[in-house]
């Protein structure tokens, strides 16, 4: 049975080799600017947590998240990231996971959580559904990149 | 000349003012569940920050934000709502205080800012375009209220 925990600094490194992994895996590595010492400094400062998913002493996956804000229902925890390596996927580790970021939600008094998914990512959309969320299409996203 | 400046808790009625004004104008009343004193708290807390719009002694618009984090680029200014009262558009405050955000994120180190559109809202989108940002449509949002 995997177990799941709050990450520590000690963690970063396999956080930010997760998320590697995905960009890498989506083509996307040149897009990976932040650095391993943007990591740890960022999460000393509070600006991000973690929970690990952990088996056989080795971190298989992870959520991402962060506190915010919804000016019409209050604080919120907001989901960035959400990686079950390749190789381990299909056992219930996602599940796992979400009901960790959950937990750390309600930890948090926060009064909902939120996070967004590609509109042709199914099986990620039908996850969702089973646990019960709230899916909007309605919004589209604005960003600048400095 | 409209005056913008950072928010201060004496500030907080005047933005929770705004906040229930569009709410009030799109029919959502009852979605604001949200209280002046969760405003207080949270404020407190530091979990969001605000630029207040001033002219006249009135509060004229706001835009509340929240430090954030992109697993890809790093620290990430969001912009959660941004309202200017329905009797005092079309004078140019929004672009003071997108500009005032904007300057936010860059005294915070961010190495982007991101905030949502509703894809009907073709005056926000042309704004947004105007400021050169990128519009992605290509994300859903995901949320469960507790």
């Amino acid at each position: 049975m995997a177990n799941t925990r709050k990450a520590t600094k000690k963690d970063l490194p396999a956080i930010y080799g997760l998320v590697r992994e995905l960009a890498i895996f989506e083509k996307a590595e040149e897009q990976l600017t932040a650095t391993l010492a943007d990591y740890k400094r960022d999460f000393a400062a509070g600006v991000f947590e973690a929970v690990v998913l952990e088996e056989e002493n080795e971190i298989r996956g992870m959520v991402l998240y962060y506190l915010t804000y919804s000016t019409w229902r209050g604080k919120m925890l907001y989901l960035e990231d959400f990686v079950v390596a390749e190789q381990h996927r299909r056992r219930g580790y996602g599940q796992q996971l979400f009901d960790a970021f959950i937990a750390a939600a309600h930890e948090k008094n926060c009064a909902m959580v939120k996070w967004q998914v590609l509109d042709w990512n199914e099986s990620a959309v039908k996850f969702y559904e089973k646990n019960k969320a709230t899916i909007e299409k309605q919004w589209w996203n604005g960003k600048i990149i400095f």
